[in-house]
């Protein structure tokens, strides 16, 4: 045969394409509203989302990077008799296959539209209060039923994974392995759908659902606008949502998954976690079945250790209660994950709650009123062995996800770099043992992506 | 064989349902509402709505009459682990086949639920602007994305048939012939859903599609909570959508249809006519193609003939050159139709404008403003030659409009009880033609289902 | 709207078709055999069966009358790069829609072809030993699962409609009442598919399947070369199969029907009925469940008492017992077969019986072997009271078998017409009835469609 | 959370599974063959080849050791009411999930019993003359066909892959990467369906096809009852052929795969090389557009070489202008074969050659007989360069076939271990050559998957 004309991939492309899923149907003035550039439109945030998904698969997780390397990067809605139609322009070539945008992308691009079209015109007072507890939660459910996600008529199978999207090797082989054996047990993955240990359970998901045809195998990917440039979505998520901030995000995770399970990961690892045992620790959902398993392979051991220990510090053993710690045991995990949520399901029928949504679940306010992570508001934390077990678990979670903020999301990098890192204060009992978690991802390169000297945008200021 | 034990039917019955297609996630507070008994509460239009799905096939038009004749009929939603289900108490035994609901019904009930908990919950202020004509469009194309009939990437093939509910059995075969024809085409077919020329077509569809073996065909029947029990929609419906008023229904009907057919009808029909011609005849409609077919048997010749003398009186000439009458030739009305639509995708295709909503169609205001048949405003009509054709077309749809409500909605019979029929005012030259094409309805028997004696809501009353 | 030109229809259209369906691969030597027009190849029949298919709709049941009216109909297979095509050449216009071939005249042009290609290619000896019932059993099995008709994990709802080909308007109207109420209670329909009774029964179920959304909905059709050009499937079948010969045929309708419905008829129908009730006479059926029932409109009802004396007399009470008479009562008819075929999925159940294919009914060779309808063979037949029951129910089948070859097959109406009718022999007490009967069908305009004026094909020589 | 009590996995399972795809539906004649225990029955080879599949993932490819360890497994067909079921007795615990089989490995299952059935019943004299070429042509055709694996409206998009069962980890990661980037351009793969290269292709664009939501994705693996239990299935084979002999597979091979790749591999390798290049090298397939590309990772450059040398010195330069050979380029290979494969569109379409089965490929009888790896037909093998090319490469293609036997297949080791190696005989310019490649394959550990020590099965014999 003749050898094909070698070819020389281009940097970006300009391009049109259709929709594929959802939303394929937007009014003249959604449409206005996606192409309005002043602050009070869309244009910004819908631009950056869609970048941040055909950036997918780049070696960078500062968003603040991503924006400036792709100021030509332009995408415009345009009508046509068939439905909509994308236009773009300079978009990064990685989305591409000899020149055609990966389908799975292009879904990605139409879920982030939609999303976006919808919390932005309908996700709005006085339809919702988004003041109060129950109108929060009711946001998170209009938001999810609209994106697809809230499935009637199936058996409760949906596992969360948490993690650090910059792992080591070793570490993300493991999570695909756990991944395959939750898969074979048809169960399907959740995760923030970042790469690392966002990425790895889905792939090896991919590979049992294959096994076993599991048919539809989802994989659900739940992002927000500030951390979806640091964690694009891979092509294997299949469903994507974008919430509008990280608290519906979290309300999110606990509300839809069946089950949750945690990889070795960095801040905002350590943040969901947090996160997760302050609601689990509320009365009213002490008698509440919910699988948590925390698992790594034997390297990581150590990791855990002191994740466990640090909580057990700050919140008591009762928190620790709600987990299990398996190490090295891939088909063990998906064993006892896969038994947790046939407890889950009992539980459910029992009970007459719905599979798709976990409405029983009780939230404190705390946790779900958006923490703005300036410099005042994270010094105002409260890091006190004293408080209510809760009340701390709260105020840890905020101050895990203002470091977060300060490392790779955008207004969070620029706030840094003009007033210096955010002070985080309290009392010894409670800073001591964060400042040495803290100490240790730094060392284990769990705060960014590997290549770049890490320089910490927190202080801790013990009282 | 042994012969089977005679069965007696049971009037009514008590059964449990889950849903089909499309709303099957309801948010507690979505829940609550339809639950609620109070004047702000969902229940009362939900149980009628859902009353009127039930009695299809029945044999009155008078929806007071149906609603007193079911005054037990209890319906209930219940959440459950798989999703939610709807209880019903004394349900009419005909939505029954052997005890078990029929599944064209069932999914009706659920598509009353989708709509009534929509537009109660999302068409409001200040989200929509419901005083002007933009808002308004807007609120139409919401309830219609949202019910899902909006389907991008097909092209255009969706035919509105117009026509009475009372009409003989010979025209009734002409419409199911008629519609044969059409299905063999590959067109759609859409109607208020209630018996008689809303029924034909879709039948005769049916069999046509079967033979080409057409799918998803699409029977769209759409209707509004004050019509609905008078217009049951019939079962083969699978796409039924409830818009809040008859405006925002005729709305729907124009900007979703690709080309309208009118068979023989009686007030009804005339309401829809005029509200058609009033639209088209707006100068910012004068190059719009849009295909308008009046046609039945030979029998029925006359009463076309009636009409078109009306038309040609009251909105003149250039009104009767947007509709062509065929007579007994269910073909070529077909063929004529087919033509008309593939003109219709030609005009959009060149002006990318989508094929699934009809944007572009101009409608004034008046024809969008819900018109309430109350005595002082059917007074306050002004039927006089000497106003320009539109506002004179506009006034004449509410004319009609009001008769409809008198005839057979449950609030307009029961103030003509109370207060006499309404007084239609204006000049001689058109309350005469007027009043004779009234005085036809009733000899033919159009106006009522036949079987009562017809005695007018309304009184003719020269200036 | 201006008016679309006047079309005239043309007599034929040339064209060429791609396949919708099952079979859409031949090799090469499957495609040589069907251009082979010697007398080996398959061309003539192949050509034949096609016709027929394409001349559905069309008002005459002579098949010789039809092949003469279409000499110049070509057809051929040809290769391509997705497959293959038919290219036609003077192909009958009521086969198309504006020139475009109607979808399931389409399908069947290809069912016929499979069955043609299969039953010649792979039916043979010493693959399939045809002189044994057990071989001529496995045959109807092949030519059934070849087809894709024999569908496991589907519970029993397949009725097997019998009746004549011409019928009154008010019996075709009650066939379709009867199919409409069988297929509200997901029903399916199988007929010989032609007009009449074996049209009206698929036309009513079509609209309840519509109404329970019932899918798939099965209209299965079985023919023959020699009867097909008479009874043109009609496009509503949506599985068509052609078994080779009337006895093979009659073999598919008991074994794959759960149940079997009889609707006035004539010889046609007569002789199934003879068939069936010779079958079900054998000892090793006795206590096979299989639903069987006659019925028509009242106005049929003498036809049916004709019917159950002549088989009182010839076959005796016990037959009699086997069916059930119901008049003018379609929604018991349905209710009872749904019953029946209710006892005979339990019966299955019970003795792991397949559901798709009844294995265990037992089939006397007598009712196997192909019958040749000549003279000589008519002449044969020994329709003596003093013979066993099944041996004289099995000529009993054979002489209506001959009649309907004289009335309408190609090769019977051009034996009768040079050698004259054929010759019927036996004792009177079986020839008187069947004379009366005859006579009765005669009378009744059941022999032939209407418009004709009949001749016997066959002479009752009493002995 | 409670922790789930440790499981211990039993070694092999009893249990009844249902089928999965396509043969659902057998005849009572069937069913009796394959439960047919005597030398005419299919019981053994069906059992064989189901132990087989339900041996996959484990790490021997002797089948005589597979059987051995073995012995207690059983199965059976049942019939029952939906269809037939299997009933296994001591199955390999690997094909099971916590006690449950999986489902690709149940549909593998019904593929064997579907291919078993359907050769030994109909693909057999004087149906089919296995005598001649256009006979075995024939009946590889019917086999694939039976299978459903000639799907026609379908662009050509398949890869055959062939390669090594035993090949390094290094080497297992590049034919993943490949099959990645194929996947990635929407191609399919097919392959013998065992480890190694056969695996890693399917695995890479299993994840390349979720990214593009590919779907229908095809798996396809063509086995042989000799080879399979060396070569298990793996489970993301979703398109499973069993071909009766070794030369009908490699037919299946190229008439249905549009581009073959080959990667490292041993002597089945070279085997397949021989019967592609011996084929190629026909006079009638000179123009024949047929992407050939060899690829492996830079470590492997020297195998490609090497065999390259071999493939100049014995068969000359022409041969070697049909392959390509591209080192360590994932991406490039995948370009070239989709370009390759977009040649081969281009020609068919001209040709209106079928897509999805390659009649026009000319293929010499002696590539087509089954040729017996005994002794004595080893030993008459003519490796002299002095032969017309075609037929040196026919024998050459033998004698690597014949080591495949003596290394992997049950008779061939029983066989070497009671009569010692087989002799390959021929002249030095071809003896040494194949002397060197047989060599490095040995060190390479190519020969048989690493573990054991491996001791030829063979002796060269120079004349």
């Amino acid at each position: 045969m003749t050898p094909s004309k070698p070819q020389k991939t281009p940097l970006t492309y300009d391009t049109e394409v259709s929709p594929e899923g959802s939303l394929e149907v937007l009014s003249q003035q959604e449409v206005n509203a996606l192409k309005d550039t002043s602050a009070s439109g869309l244009y910004e945030i819908w631009r950056s989302c869609a970048l941040a998904v055909l950036n997918c698969g780049s070696h960078t997780d500062d968003s603040r990077a991503i924006l400036e390397a792709h100021q030509k990067f332009h995408i415009e809605v345009k009508h046509q008799d068939k439905g909509i139609r994308l236009a773009l322009k300079n978009a990064p070539a990685q989305a591409f296959v000899d020149g055609k945008m990966i389908r799975g992308i292009r879904e990605h691009l139409f879920a982030v539209l939609r999303d976006i079209v919808y919390t932005h015109n309908e996700i709005r007072a006085p339809r919702f209060n988004l003041q109060d507890s129950e109108g929060i939660t009711n946001s998170v459910f209009h938001i999810l039923r609209n994106a697809g996600v809230l499935q009637p008529n199936t058996l409760p199978n949906m596992v969360v994974c948490w993690g650090g999207h910059s792992i080591s090797r070793l570490e993300y082989e493991y999570t695909k392995d756990v991944g395959y054996h939750l898969g074979l047990r048809g169960l399907n993955i959740c995760t923030g759908c970042g790469p690392g240990a966002m990425k790895g359970p889905m792939k090896g998901a991919n590979v049992a659902h294959a096994k076993q045809r599991f048919t539809p195998a989802r994989y659900l990917g739940i992002s927000e606008p500030g951390i979806i440039a640091a964690e694009s979505p891979n092509p294997i998520v299949n469903e994507l949502v974008i919430m509008p901030d990280i608290e519906k995000r979290l309300e999110a995770f606990v509300r839809l998954g069946h089950g949750i399970l945690v990889f070795p990961g960095g801040v905002g690892t350590a943040e969901e976690i947090l996160y997760l045992l302050g609601i689990l620790l509320h009365p009213a959902n002490q008698d509440l079945p919910f699988p948590v398993i925390f698992t790594g392979p034997a390297a990581s051991a150590d990791y855990f250790q002191q994740i466990d220990t640090f909580l057990r510090t700050c919140l008591g053993d009762e928190a620790c209660q709600r987990y299990r710690i398996i190490i090295q045991d891939p088909e063990e995990v998906a064993r006892a994950m896969r038994q947790g949520i046939d407890e889950v399901t009992e539980f459910r029928r029992q009970h007459k709650d719905a599979f798709y949504f976990n409405w029983r679940l009780k939230i404190d306010p705390l946790f779900q009123q958006p923490f703005e992570a300036t410099h005042a508001n994270m010094a105002r934390l409260a890091l006190q062995q004293t408080r209510p077990k809760h009340l701390l678990a709260a105020d840890l979670r905020r101050a895990f996800s203002g470091i977060v903020t300060g490392n790779v999301k955008e207004q969070g990098i620029r706030a840094i770099e003009h007033q210096g890192p955010f002070e985080i204060c309290g009392s010894e009992d409670i800073l001591t043992p964060l400042d040495q978690l803290l100490e240790s991802f730094v060392k284990a390169q769990r705060m960014k992506l590997p290549g770049s000297q890490y320089s910490p945008c927190y202080r801790i200021k013990k009282a």
